[in-house]
């Protein structure tokens, strides 16, 4: 089949991308390049089955005429950056939750009528149950990026229901691995590099993250689209585990063989909007058959080995 | 102290602004008059602590500039058609999503903080729990409407955690009563006055529907807004009771003195995206010391009085 993936030139798009021509569809990639990078498509771009269509979500002429006889949309664009919201409030809200209304209305446009999209953990809040099912009661939004992923699942779930769509929502824990450019073992890896006998770490060290690797992230929407459970089928992504900030921070120093002094910021959180402990439930992504690869340990290590082999990344993000 | 009234010539809105002038607050209606009358304003008008903005929510300057020594927002302005949110699917992300992003950005600006906003019963969709608490199972959205709102929930919650806001948000049933320019009485009146011979209704009648008339509904805001639970307060507003579209019927004919043919169209729901059965737990909000005054039946016929002695909104409505 065509899919279009949007954001395919970024950390989880790229390697969707490769994945999918991988399996022999027809791939076009848009991308705006904001924070993509065309070098992660060298590979792609050999291929007479792929395009890349440079352009921005907000350009809803380029993007109905890219539309145009695609079978799947995976709409993997997203301002991913939960930090900073407050810093730039439009900016949540332009390139998610407009964006993401602009690839809906671009679809119906082009009679395509299946999206697959990553929403995130981050949607419950300050979860009341934790692992937490897809079902939990209903959470109240602690950030801007969570409240805009908010709007997008609704959209894509009315969509699905007033225009005969059909959805699939991942709600994602943070990813990492190949091709990883932002997020806590970047900032860690930047920050050893420049100084190797410190480390300053937001947060008391002992926020609970559950990472999953980009690959298992992959395997588990590419297998969930071909079992659909409705018309929106909502699915928690991550791992069966977790670990402390604290943990990653031990297993990173010592791949690296070092040994920073550590300094902490703020208390059970890293800043405004984070969330302490966000650890999903995945027995139903389970129940279809999938199941991680790649441990928490491992992933981290694998993100970091890559990084390492990838300076350029830094040079680019300057 | 100075309340701006966004919608403050709606239905919901002008009724506050009288409320709001009564308890002798200054006040501020902004309304761009699209559904909003006036001449609902006729008495707010005479009074020197009112004044009317006639502009948009998308007009960020003149929004700002309205916002300047503002004490407490009532955000009532929203398309709230909710049954052709399919015709014009923009309508519900302009008017209600990005209209309330701009609210609160222009609230940022000029350093004011509270805020309530009314949003809807249709976020809970088709409800798992009835009646439906406010911590429901998180759940899926069938209307581009419920979808909006569910957007601008997310959005003043995030705003209450990012930025120090503090934010009641009202889930509320249908709301009728005296300025009620939209729903079924207002429809069934209208097809009434031109045919007193039959009356064709959406959906199998068997629809259940729980009114709250929109003077128990202001109580119930201004009792809350007195009685904040912390950053965030949300609030089903709604009637303890329920009754069925057919039930509706047979007291607006009667009270009428008709015995119209009835024809129905489709099944247990009026159109793609109705909900057969939205019935809210109010129990939060009578745990405040809140209660009806009104019954849904009184309420019904008292809309309807009010209709049959201001057959000007349906020649304004044309």
């Amino acid at each position: 089949m065509h899919c279009l993936v949007t954001g395919g030139a970024g950390f989880i798009g790229s390697n969707l991308v490769d994945r999918l021509l991988a399996l022999g569809h027809d791939v076009t990639a848009y991308d705006n390049l904001s924070t993509g990078f065309r070098r992660f498509l060298a590979e792609a771009e050999k291929q007479p089955r792929f395009r890349l269509i440079e352009a921005d979500l907000l350009d809803t002429a380029r993007l109905t005429e890219a539309m145009k006889g695609v079978d799947f949309v995976f709409h993997i664009a997203a301002n991913a950056d939960v930090r900073f919201g407050t810093e730039h409030p439009s900016k949540d809200l332009q390139q998610n939750t407009i964006a993401t209304f602009n690839v809906l209305e671009a679809m119906r446009a082009n009679g395509v009528s299946r999206i697959a999209f990553p929403s995130t953990g981050s949607i419950y809040g300050e979860a009341a149950v934790i692992p937490t099912p897809e079902d939990a009661p209903f959470p109240v939004q602690t950030s801007l990026y969570g409240a805009s992923k908010l709007a997008c699942e609704g959209l894509i779930a009315a969509y699905c229901e007033g225009f005969g769509f059909q959805g699939w929502i991942f709600r994602f824990v943070s990813v990492l691995g190949e091709r990883y450019t932002h997020g806590h073992i970047f900032d860690f890896y930047r920050k050893l590099s420049a100084d190797p006998t410190k480390l300053h770490i937001l947060g008391n060290g002992r926020q609970r993250k559950s990472y999953m690797y980009v690959h298992d992230c992959i395997d588990a929407m590419l297998l969930a689209i071909e079992k659909p459970q409705g018309k929106v089928t909502i699915l928690n992504l991550g791992s069966p585990a977790y670990v402390e900030v604290n943990d990653s921070v031990g297993w990173i120093t010592g791949h690296l063989g070092l040994k920073p002094e550590f300094t902490y910021e703020g208390g059970d959180r890293g800043w405004i909007g984070d969330n302490p402990f966000i650890y999903l439930d995945v027995a139903r992504i389970r129940a279809l058959g999938w199941e991680p690869k790649l441990g928490i340990r491992e992933g981290i290590l694998r993100t970091l080995d890559w990084l390492r082999a990838n300076a350029w990344v830094y040079e680019s993000r300057q």
